[in-house]
């Protein structure tokens, strides 16, 4: 397993407590010792990094922690392999372009060998996971079926049914964007938390740190944090069930789980 | 006009010293303070730091000049804006995934309104710069004519020709790579060097810098570097001429220019 987080906000919002907290997983208080990816989205374009070493040792995951980088939508992933050895191909997140948006997407869990029986239609993988086959099999559905980006509730339905599909075949938790939306999907494990008005104090679990948000806030901001497990412990963060999806814009909800 | 530099080498090697050099010229000895980026290619995989904040005072271009990122081919640009905002979707290099490599590029120059009149195919900007669309266009190009990866020298005279066809719409020095190859074209502006044993010291010009690569260097190690204008000044750096190409491949030129 690995862990996922992600971000969507209204406003450019960094992500360093967050990350503080799930940097700790990746060879600290846990086992994801084989690698870790953020990106990051500001506007249309997206910035990456890629560490094939663990994050908790990891001097770019330090940079990454102590230099606010300020986005609206924030993914990242630190992993335990299961499927593909450990090198920077196989880093998450993966990216590609799909109608001159950048798609950003990481994934937990594992897939069995019936996913590599899916056709693949524009985008090939470039590294040997069972995550970007996934991916790379999901952007060629969309394309396919759309030429052209359709209406929200299409996109999510019919990223929602191919979720389904692909649950079928294993655990498939993933985080997904395309610069606006923040696609969650569940099988096993993924839970969120929207922070808004009025904000309070937050510690984290895995490392003694706390935030008040009060102080890093202004009343209008509107912030949704997703992970694979609760990064806080006084917080309530709401878990997600088994074939739900999520879609946040601008921090909030828009479409039913 | 911006800043390119580019290395192929035969060993994974880091780009520290170059990048030293290069860095002073974002918002330092040089003008382009318009955003910098660098990717570095391991194995398959490739990892980029995009920054739109000057080279110069950039904590991660910081990082990236202190850090030693090991790697067989980089590409990096430093850039002073002409078509296009300052942004993260317009800074340099560009990535798209082609017969499942990652492929980076990077440009200086600009090109006319023609481009724009080139058409599309699989591939669409993001940003708004001349140079992504250039991309966008080259790659559709090699998609359409080869739906599976050519020989090498097909490959080659491919690219040379669409870059020709470039030129004639403006100023196009640009390098482009897909893991393996690096690919050098010039119009106005870019040299290259190999270096490889017996190494001797080499000192930039930009910064007060000395390095002897004999004590960073293997006997068998090759590598090229090349760049916009002459890093070093007690070295000897080839100038390429106008509508030239040259492809590097582990540190070695492997097609006549």
């Amino acid at each position: 397993m690995c862990e996922l987080l992600g971000m969507s906000a209204n406003v450019p919002t960094d992500i360093c407590f967050s990350f503080a907290g799930l940097m700790q997983r990746g060879g600290g208080t846990g086992p994801h010792r084989d690698g870790w990816g953020i990106t990051f989205y500001e506007g249309r374009g997206v910035r990456s990094f890629h560490d094939p070493e663990p994050s908790a040792k990891s001097r770019i995951a330090e940079l990454v922690r102590e230099h606010p980088i300020k986005s609206h939508v924030v993914i990242s992933h630190i992993r335990q392999a299961n499927v593909g050895q450990i090198c920077l191909a196989n880093t998450h997140p993966f990216t590609r372009e799909l109608w001159g948006q950048y798609w950003t997407y990481a994934h937990n869990g594992q897939l069995d060998a019936r996913l590599f029986e899916l056709p693949l239609g524009a985008y090939r993988p470039v590294g040997t996971t069972d995550s970007e086959y996934a991916l790379c099999w999901l952007l060629g559905q969309l394309r396919e079926q759309y030429p052209e980006p359709p209406p929200r509730e299409q996109l999510c339905d019919f990223i929602h049914q191919r979720c389904d599909q692909l649950r079928e075949m294993g655990v498939f938790n993933m985080l997904l964007s395309d610069s606006e939306h923040l696609f969650a999907y569940c099988t096993t494990k993924l839970c969120w938390i929207t922070r808004r008005a009025p904000f309070g104090e937050a510690s984290l679990k895995d490392e003694d740190m706390v935030v008040d948000f009060c102080q890093e806030t202004q009343p209008g901001d509107v912030v949704t944090v997703i992970a694979t497990e609760p990064l806080t412990e006084n917080e309530q963060w709401q878990a997600m069930q088994s074939g739900e999806m999520q879609v946040f814009v601008k921090g909030l909800v828009v479409t039913p789980g």
